[in-house]
């Protein structure tokens, strides 16, 4: 078991910097019965700041795993009327959402890939509608952590049992800026200014495109989509929420332009997806498109990924990370996409984020697309930074700024 | 952590001495986050057993409470479209019912009893149509269970954490009749032969009514619907398949005529009721109805029962299990009804199953209550056998056979 007040101030944290949940608004915590103490202290902290109603969505992934295991593919396809109706339930209530991510690395490893990855496209599919709400910002949303003992074993591998799990606990805690010492809200105030710091000078500086290059082999230019905006910490819903869709977060990120990537990319951190752990992986882009991949392991469900629709070979974001972030810092290998695309700079497959362009909260699909935005099911980050990333931006007159040396960001 | 080998078994004899699940038909689970371990074992052994598909709805008894205290009554009372079509889908699929039951006894201590209650009974009332059809025995359901730390300590008092937790499974499997030597399945053929044996003779003796005595101070006459059916063990759904409704059980039921119990019943278990444990109590009856009655402890909870309609103050079931069965021979209060109603003679308040009177399972509603079938939307069992209690069966030609001395079956 975690420590109580640090629990208590995380789920506090989660509640009111996280979604910061209005008075009599309802609150969605989507959560696995392993992270079931947090979930308790969720719901009451959310009770505390005045939610009207607290449904939690609980999941299991081995009851999950079991499924995928023995069901039928048409019958993991097919998604019944009520979930929808649910979904669209929570929507009309005006709900907030809170996501606990807490993945048990290679669990599901046994499984067939390809009838996985059928049964979450139909999925997604079928709550897409869900997608493009959340994703658009039309509610406050985020995504917070909790640690399950097999996840823990495997990141701090010389541990066991509760003792491994305590041990993730204090990580996730001091990533997301908790203390015994501080109080997190006041931090993360101070710490989103930081943020907005860097986003305001990368939106004053309008680049075209961005060239990415190591000596692991990554050389990548990757335009942007005009009148494209960074954002970093904070977000402001469409009904006028401030909130932080991520805890922990580091990153500036913003909006690519679908058909401007060319080059190949080296990933430096390996990608768990669906239970499965892909390593040692590149990507060759032409015309915004992946054009060729390799990777070490699990190259079958890189391949899911980039396959899942016809725009899951587009990215969708880029984001920057200085190498020597507080996360980075801790020398931690989370295993988990929240906490180490936050130590390293990362895209994404798929989705964009329609808050990375102007006016584009507002718009439809089609007339973001038309700007270049990305639309697809999937939404899959994966990191490249690393110690020698070298980022030089070019402005739309032609000249040069270098943003990251060694690393890091230098501006 | 159980012993792995026992629950196994134990999920294997729910998966398919429980509720028999059939080739192809898939399976709803019902329990608590408490119990994921038992509910990954039961979801293996029904995919092994050839389940289409199995869905988990979990709940957890502190986000319960949370809501319980928090959220307004309306809220509670309102039940979202989605939830009674998921029921709905379930039923029309075809799906079996398991329910796992693991309370928490004492947990809604806390809360006003008048706005549980309203909220209960809000969701009894929407969700009444899937009663009908769980208890009509169109489908097969079984209730079991798994422990929870709290109950646990509370029945072993003198042990804690885990140590109490793998009491309290040892007292389930041996319970259950599950143990490391025999194959609990056989044991269940054998055991269901013997609880046949009971219900027959009691069908064969056709009585129109039970007088029940002891030295408590019980004084009761509770007369039975003609054509009334003896139960016990198995029963066969009406799509033809053979399960078991409880594991474990004891008893032999029946459907008392609703306007014909008299008398008074003091109880000799504690009820666990919506967290609260209702102690010291008995009930005077007139015409059928409950006139009177008092509580020890928690008598407005009591109250709310007796007053959740316009029937729960009527009875709907009466059931003999002799005081030397194996649960009470454990000497263990359980505290959870499951175990305690068969270690003592019992009867539930609300409503009856139309098994128990012939052609009940083809009757509408109307054609059952016209023959004194009780219909409600609760149906919450009381104990009240004793080491002396004396039952005495009256038959329409008016002689009378003892069937109960000492507290045991005589016949």
């Amino acid at each position: 078991m975690p420590n109580a007040i640090l629990l208590k101030k995380y789920a506090e944290l989660t509640v009111k910097v996280g979604v910061n949940v209005q008075k009599e608004q309802p609150v969605v915590i989507r959560a696995t019965t392993e992270t079931k103490e947090f979930v308790r202290a969720l719901t009451t902290a959310a009770y505390e700041a005045g939610a009207k109603y607290v449904y939690v969505q609980w999941s299991d992934d081995y009851v999950g795993r079991d499924t995928y295991l023995h069901a039928k593919v048409e019958d993991l396809e097919y998604v019944p009327n009520y979930v929808i109706e649910q979904q669209k339930y929570f929507l009309e209530q005006g709900a907030c959402f809170i996501s606990v991510t807490s993945p048990v690395p290679g669990l599901n490893a046994v499984l067939d890939p390809v009838k996985v990855q059928r049964a979450s496209v139909a999925n997604q599919k079928a709550l897409s509608f869900f997608q493009t709400f959340v994703m658009g910002n039309k509610t406050q949303w985020v995504v917070v952590a909790a640690p399950n003992q097999v996840w823990a074993e495997q990141v701090f591998t010389n541990l066991k049992g509760t003792e491994a799990v305590e041990a993730l606990w204090d990580a996730i805690f001091s990533a997301s800026r908790v203390t015994l010492e501080n109080d997190p809200i006041e931090a993360w105030n101070e710490h989103n200014k930081t943020l907005a710091k860097h986003s305001e000078l990368l939106n004053k500086l309008n680049f075209k495109s961005l060239h990415f290059k190591n000596s692991l082999g990554t050389d990548l230019t990757v335009e942007l989509v005009k009148n494209h905006i960074w954002a970093a910490g904070g977000e402001v819903s469409a009904t006028g929420v401030y909130f932080n869709p991520n805890i922990p977060t580091e990153e500036a990120f913003t909006m690519p332009y679908k058909f401007g990537t060319k080059g190949r990319v080296y990933a430096t951190k390996p990608l768990n997806y669906q239970g499965r752990l892909i390593d040692g992986f590149w990507l060759e882009f032409k015309d915004g498109k992946v054009v060729d991949f390799d990777a070490e392991k699990e190259k079958d469900t890189l391949k899911n990924i980039i396959e899942a629709d016809q725009n899951s070979a587009y990215i969708g974001e880029i984001a920057l990370i200085s190498h020597d972030s507080p996360i980075s810092n801790t020398n931690i290998l989370f295993l988990n996409t929240l906490f180490d695309e936050n130590a390293s700079c990362h895209m994404a497959l798929g989705r964009a984020y329609p808050m990375n362009i102007k006016g584009g909260l507002e718009a439809s699909i089609e007339e973001l697309e038309k700007q270049g935005y990305n639309h697809s099911i999937v939404h899959v980050d994966f990191m490249f930074g690393s110690s020698d990333m070298e980022i030089i931006g070019e402005q739309y007159d032609g000249s040069k700024v270098k943003i990251f040396e060694n690393g890091n960001f230098i501006i």
